[in-house]
């Protein structure tokens, strides 16, 4: 159909359209080059703001562009809908779940991660995940409906069961939720009910190591708790959860009796397993996988023997190459994907041209997480050294880097007003489920040991 | 629970909080009664404008608020989340789907309207209408993924059917969703495919009667067929739908031969059935049903022999009683449910006060459609007589009165930034469905005759 005839030029297809997937097919913009960029899904997520949606303060479309519109003005991108199911190497192709079949030259894999349960698949019904807007939209209706069953029970014993909110795991995701829940309960929802006081409901927040946010300093991991107190969070480190059925779960301390924690709301926060394309990429190429299922790749992110297939973002298991220090491990946040996308696509272009590819090089400017209103801790890295704060101006300097970066111009002016009415009116609009199923009915509680 | 003893004041249960319900909630602010407004979701839906939440152009908690946000400050009212499964007249109590019973001394039934496929709801899976929040999601989703997958569809005839869509229904919800359909196929999406060209996408609006928007005079009908003629879509009056399936429908004209349409993506916006309360109302009442299951209502709005319940809104079969006019029914739109509302709740005072009730009587105001950009029908009714006009200056009127009658003024002021934005730049900023299904494949066509 084309009028052109593009025939002759190189075939990419690029899988996922995450932030290595998205940056990979933009530093290819200029070249001439055929690319392909096939997802799932017909939007590019902001996943950093994931949480707002599944706490009912941002709507979907607020942190979701779909991919087709950021690419209209790229014409060597097409975009594709459409779930791979299967690698060929040796044949140089891609198979879609509906049949089709994409022939590359060069493939980019940016398939990403999701939740994972270290095997015990079945705690995923009881304590969902958030990787997906689907995922948020379960959680927001879990959270909304829990209020909503309280106001309704009778029971005093249930009703707490429905008021005790649970997040399990204390990395950026966990903390997030963990202070906007208490958030909700202590700012939001006061006021609106006339049986409970939504301000009484317990939030905690259980991580299994000695403390929150290990990929900050320490000095930053108390500053977080403390900042977590304050709005009413209760913190457990060194809380390994054992056990997750419909109406709770069970905890083993590091020290100390195990015990049980009634609670119809559980938010999984705990680990994330790579893309099972991992698994087809290692049986097509001969690739090793890591423990967590991600790709060993080479220096230069491309698969031994495989020069023509890059693997970058979370289902890349690659390293950091900076020169005259040892290679380190490249950590799973979007700043590391973008730059592997970037790396990849100069890589393409570097063997198009007959030249060998580059090794990647990680550039950390920091780390930062959000935890409630007007709290957040900051770790920069700059040439000039090390920057850590918290508090207020950690917050801000947070809203504003996420604003920044947030897809598209709209988004951002979106996003901006939702804040700052949210921060005025503590309001959430986005306080809705479209539609609600009957609410679950819990067994008779088979709970031997109350918690505390 | 409650600090003051309420037992004294009368219980008034209002089921659905539709604008019949809302508003029947609201006039009873000041009265010394205990409210209960119980809906199976949580949210007051701004129903005018759900069509543009199914085309992408508004996210739902643009129109959508939480019921017990609206009420935070009415003490009276008590909002529950719940499912009404059965009314008991003798015992005056209502019972909810998880077994929750509420006794009370007045009853205001406010459960709306479902679709109607006339006898034929295996249709519904083929031909999804539009009535709720998960309907619109739905109907997005197949909007979106109609164009994704003829992008990736090899053969032309199964290209066009995947980009014919079908509307079957002049009202003024087919009316709207043709014209933004149209808008979608020849504004929002060009330059972003590349197989495809979105502006070939055929709309079609079959109605069976012999013109759209049937309530209004007939040179408004005139009027919008033209617009939606400019706007791109076929307008078939006189066109009945006798058989639907996966891969289009059948149409009998009034006069000429049977044919088949292969489309995609059908809409069903023909018909609405009383929802099914009205069935257990008769039950437990003995009050008649109308053809399309409302119950007869007396003058007052109360049913025979039971002055403590109302019914209300497009539940109800009402007539409207205006001084030296006969009798009138009363149309389903909106402004007759809020106006049924502040009857029904008047009504309850006047009895709680010992009076009889007093009849309704429906204020007409006029009647407006959409069409889409520019686009739109008004027919005004004032005590200077009837004001009809059409075009830009109708659709500067309806897009401030539907602005205007939003819930809550955050509300207003998004839509209106988010109409602003779509009407600069032809972007329609939902355009994300949460998770997308594996395209349906549809089986080896069966049609034996082609639309022309």
């Amino acid at each position: 159909m084309p009028a052109t005839d593009t025939r002759a030029r190189p075939r990419i297809v690029i899988i996922g359209c995450g932030f290595g997937g998205l940056e990979a097919a933009r530093a290819l913009r200029d070249a001439a080059v055929d690319i392909t960029l096939v997802d799932r899904t017909n939007h590019h997520l902001f996943q950093p703001l994931l949480y707002q949606v599944a706490t009912a303060g941002l709507s979907a479309p607020a942190i979701a562009a779909p991919v087709r519109h950021l690419f209209r003005k790229q014409a060597n991108v097409t975009t594709l809908l459409g779930e791979v199911t299967g690698i060929d190497a040796a044949a140089r192709q891609v198979t879609l779940a509906d049949g089709g079949v994409l022939p590359y030259d060069h493939l980019v894999v940016a398939a990403g991660a999701t939740h994972s349960y270290f095997g015990r698949d079945d705690w995923a019904a009881f304590a969902p995940g958030l990787k997906t807007l689907e995922d948020a939209f379960g959680i927001r209706r879990r959270i909304l409906v829990a209020f909503e069953a309280a106001e309704k029970e009778a029971d005093a014993a249930r009703r707490d069961a429905w008021l005790t909110f649970v997040v399990i795991g204390g990395g950026p995701t966990g903390v997030e939720m963990a202070g906007t829940l208490a958030e909700i309960a202590r700012q939001t929802l006061p006021g609106e009910f006339r049986r409970i006081d939504p301000a009484s409901a317990r939030v905690l927040l259980l991580e299994g190591s000695p403390r929150v946010l290990q990929a900050m300093p320490e000095s930053l991991s108390t500053r977080a708790c403390e900042q977590l107190s304050r709005l009413g969070v209760e913190v457990r480190t060194g809380a390994r959860v054992t056990a997750i059925d419909a109406a709770g779960l069970q905890v083993q301390p590091t020290e100390g009796e195990p015990y049980r924690i009634d609670s119809r709301c559980i938010v999984w926060a705990a680990g994330v397993a790579a893309s099972p394309l991992g698994r087809a990429l290692a049986q097509t190429t001969g690739a090793a996988l890591d423990r967590a299922g991600r790709v060993q790749v080479q220096a230069d992110l491309s698969l031994p023997g495989h020069p023509e297939i890059s693997v970058i973002g979370d289902l890349a298991a690659a390293q950091s190459h900076a020169p005259g220090r040892e290679p380190a491990p490249v950590p799973g946040v979007s700043p590391a994907a973008k730059q592997m996308g970037r790396t990849a696509a100069g890589n393409i272009l570097r063997r198009l041209a007959g030249q060998p590819g580059q090794a990647f090089r990680y550039r950390d400017y920091g780390n930062l997480a959000t935890i409630g209103r007007n709290a957040a801790v900051v770790d920069l890295t700059s040439p000039l050294g090390r920057l850590q704060f918290s508090g207020y101006p950690a917050w801000l300097f947070w809203l504003f880097a996420h604003i920044w970066f947030l897809i598209g111009f709209r988004n951002r002016l979106v996003v901006l007003i939702d804040w700052a009415w949210a921060y005025w009116s503590y309001d959430r609009h986005a306080r809705v489920v479209a539609e609600v199923d009957p609410l679950p009915v819990p067994e008779a509680s088979s709970a031997a040991v109350r918690s505390p």
